[in-house]
């Protein structure tokens, strides 16, 4: 049986430089998490990639019935790098009105690419980097194939009931401890994928390499080795 | 641009049968989650999708690093229903050497079907049932287009380390009471799954209809309501 999925290039094409002018205004804005430019300009040099919302991993507290719940939850706290002592501490105090949940997540990367082909190679290359739970996750004519890069590092804790604390205060620190080593446990996957991805061979995008000189960024620079620590 | 990638349907149909030939074995040997089982027969009518190892959701505690670490990990307890207040109790008790986590998952499918086309349906339609995350994790020639069904349902909370407890011992029963919580909505996603699935025309699959036939088993009653209980 053969399976043909036609993709509208010219449409892909327009998304692709839609996003990427949206990517700088949200740089511009302080929207951007920082921590992702690098690798998100390198998938954009490549002709058959473009991304779009992706997270570096972060710490999020809410107070929610669950962790996944949408209605209903209101956000506590929201923050990419580590956490402190006292800043946990502080939030710890706050009062609720349903659970509080701390939610330690690891990257996500969101982007589109022009075949199927080329999505099975990105998986490949995202497998090999450590994201395990990646895929794709939706084709569309003018979108392209929608991908998402995922790890499995994540954690996601009942800190607080209505009546108090459910975790001992005087573990705070360990626990605080635990949360930052996820959460750097997270990012250090981002070098691990921007190393997968800038050791190949691929085809390069004129018009974002063009960009990125007006920017005064060196794409060779950017392709000789990987910006993130690695841990 | 077209992408065709061709599937090898008599390989596939092989692989079928073979996994629908262990199906019945893991649950004469008790190794099958039986709250799966109406689930996995009914996809299995379908004539284009045949399921893989799959889990109902269940509530894992481990002495490791990390919730998701791999090497260097020993389970201390699994159970696919909800924990009680002693049992709890008694693995909180247990000496660890590292760190001790309890995860509790929703339920994931894994399953294979024969074109694109049918994989983006398939995908339509686990969103449709809840199943967030759901996604196309490989392409392959005799194995077919590979899916793994997954809802956002999730809880990863570090409870000790190696000092002691990092929850408070006086709320235990809230910890347990949501863990349980978090559990049962993510079986609730298996209703919402099988009507999904057993509301709509598919071309069935006329092998599994006579061996279900054979093992006294009724499709007509399979597909007429969810023996899930709504939640």
């Amino acid at each position: 049986m053969f399976s043909t999925i036609t993709i509208d290039l010219e449409s892909w094409m327009e998304r692709k430089y839609s996003f990427w002018r949206r990517l700088w205004e949200d740089l511009e804005i302080g929207y951007l998490d920082e921590d992702l430019l690098p690798l998100l300009l390198l998938l954009n040099i490549d002709r058959h990639i473009y991304t779009m919302s992706s997270c570096s991993g972060r710490i999020v507290v809410s107070d929610s019935s669950f962790p996944w719940s949408r209605e209903e939850t209101s956000i506590i706290f929201k923050k990419h790098e580590p956490i402190s002592f006292e800043e946990f501490k502080n939030i710890l105090s706050r009062k609720i009105v349903r659970r509080m949940w701390v939610n330690v997540t690891g990257p996500i990367i969101h982007l589109s690419t022009d075949s199927i082909e080329y999505a099975l190679e990105i998986l490949r290359l995202a497998r090999n980097a450590g994201f395990k739970h990646s895929g794709i996750m939706s084709i569309n004519r003018s979108k392209g194939i929608l991908l998402e890069l995922v790890t499995g590092v994540y954690m996601s804790q009942l800190v607080k009931i209505i009546d108090g604390p459910v975790i001992d205060i005087n573990r705070i620190e360990a626990l605080v401890n635990t949360m930052n080593n996820v959460l750097l446990q997270g990012k250090s996957f981002l070098d691990r994928l921007y190393r997968e991805f800038s050791n190949r061979g691929f085809e390069r995008d004129e018009y974002i390499i063009r960009d990125l000189k007006g920017k005064g960024l060196s794409v060779d620079e950017l392709l000789r080795g990987s910006p993130y620590k690695s841990s």
